[in-house]
This record gives C-alpha cells, sequence and structure tokens, in this order.
C-alpha cells in the first residue's frame, strides 16, 4: 500500500473534528469500527473493522477490505462468497475513530455469511422480564453451506 | 436493572445465530458496540457502546443508554443536551456483538456533539496519494458552546 495517513496524535480537538485532514484513530490493535450501509438505502449491512492496510486497499481500489479478527487476517470481503462491495463513500465520524462505508452490495446482494442482506436480521423484543429475538424475516439469498466449502 | 441476559457462552454457532435468546456477546472490556440509526431514513447518525447495564436501560425505558468510554460512566445520551432517542427497534447481528438502535432523535434533532444531526459529516478522497476530509456540510442544529458548559 502506498497510502497513508495523518498521525492523529498531535492534532488538536479542533483539528480532529473540523479539519481536512484524514488522521483515523486506531485503537491498542490497530482497528477502527466501520459500519457498512447500502447506497440508497441506508440499511445498515454488517459491522466489521479496518486496520491502515484494509483502509488504504479499500480507498485505493474502491473495493471493501477488512480486517477479520477471527482469522487474523486482511478480509477483502467476497472473495470466497462472490459477494464483493463497491465503495460508494467513506465516511469518518467527529473523532475519526469509526468509518461509516456506502457500499453498491454486489454478487446476490448477501452481506452476511448466513445468506442474508444485512447481519441485523432479528430485533430483541422484551417478554416477561427477559429479552428474546425474532427473526425479522429477511430471505437467505444463498445457501452458506454452497458457499463456504471447508 | 432487573432485565438479565443469555450468557452466549455455552451457546453453539447455530444458537447464537438462528436462535430467539438474546445473549449479547460483550467484549473483554463488557461492552457491545452500537450503530444508532434514525428511523425512516435509516441514516446513520452516531456509533457508540453499551455495557449490560445500558443495554438493559435502553430495552426497559425506551431511551438510549449508553457507556460512555472517555468519561467510563453510564450515559443518558441527551440528559445534558435535551437531545433524546426514542428507541424504536433494537436489532443485534448474526454472532450477536453489535447492535443497531433505530431511534427517532428527539430535541433539536442532533445526535452529534458538534450540533451536527450525526456524526458521519465528512468524506474521505484521494488528492495526490494523500486522503482528505471534505465537510458533507450538514447544518450545526445548535452552538456546542452553548449546550456544553463547563
Amino acid at each position: 500500500m502506498t497510502l497513508t495517513f495523518t498521525d492523529p496524535v498531535p492534532l488538536t480537538h479542533e483539528q480532529l473534528e473540523e479539519g481536512t485532514a484524514f488522521a483515523p484513530r486506531f485503537d491498542a490493535a490497530g482497528l477502527v469500527t466501520v459500519v457498512t450501509t447500502e447506497a440508497g438505502t441506508n440499511e445498515v449491512l454488517m459491522l466489521a473493522h479496518m486496520n491502515a492496510e484494509a483502509l488504504a486497499l479499500t480507498l485505493e481500489t474502491g473495493i471493501a477490505h477488512y480486517w477479520s479478527r477471527s482469522r487474523g487476517k486482511l478480509w477483502k470481503k467476497g472473495e470466497t462468497s462472490g459477494e464483493l462491495q463497491q465503495v460508494v463513500e467513506l465516511r469518518t465520524d467527529c473523532d475519526q475513530d469509526a468509518i461509516v462505508l456506502v457500499v453498491n452490495q454486489a454478487g446476490r446482494g448477501a452481506a452476511c455469511h448466513t445468506g442474508r442482506k444485512s447481519c441485523f436480521y432479528r430485533r430483541a423484543t422484551l417478554a416477561n422480564g427477559t429479552a428474546v429475538l425474532e427473526d425479522l424475516g429477511l430471505p437467505r439469498l444463498f445457501d452458506p453451506r454452497d458457499v463456504y466449502q471447508s
């Protein structure tokens, strides 16, 4: 990767919040949190993380790259499943420790490894003092057993 | 708080991903990441964190509560600014370590402490091999100097 980012440490609050320098505040593990949303509908598709390399590759290639915490490696989203994400816009927040990535979801349109469009396919409700989950009914756009064969 | 959550540790992958037990996977600091979106538009307003107490209070009261990592305390959003968030829906993701909180933003409609509707008011673009931020032009709905007096 050739792209580097501004070091946030010497920046003032004002520079961080109102400036034009992109100075992502990676956490102790070297990651920023990323919310991926669908262009047009604004629906939240997934939540993931990027290290500096994934962030640079995403900006340079226009294809979403993340850092997989479970696998401990760079993750080009859709490399196995075909569900690539084409970047429409990349936003950061006031204190530059989070990203909103606006994408067009390619392939069958499923961002979630379960085959659904979004990872957020259940809502929590209260029932007799207990929190339970209710499925929102998002259809499966692929069968994960066909896509992720080990 | 009276509400408790299912312990995710003994659950299988299948139970965690397809079950009806709400078993939030709090991280080592006892937190889950929360994406707060606006009902109707789906716009991402902010990204924050909840501990078990904040999550329970949010479900029980219908008003968004978070854990402030910078202040190290429970944070009833809008307690100082008046910008309360009324919960419309609370969703969790496939592996139950993230929350989407769908809200109606009360007060002046500003979720961000800078006075803007959303914390994500800048986009990153590439210019001559450097990533720079461009303001998206979100208006300030309040002057933070008037709201947060120390």
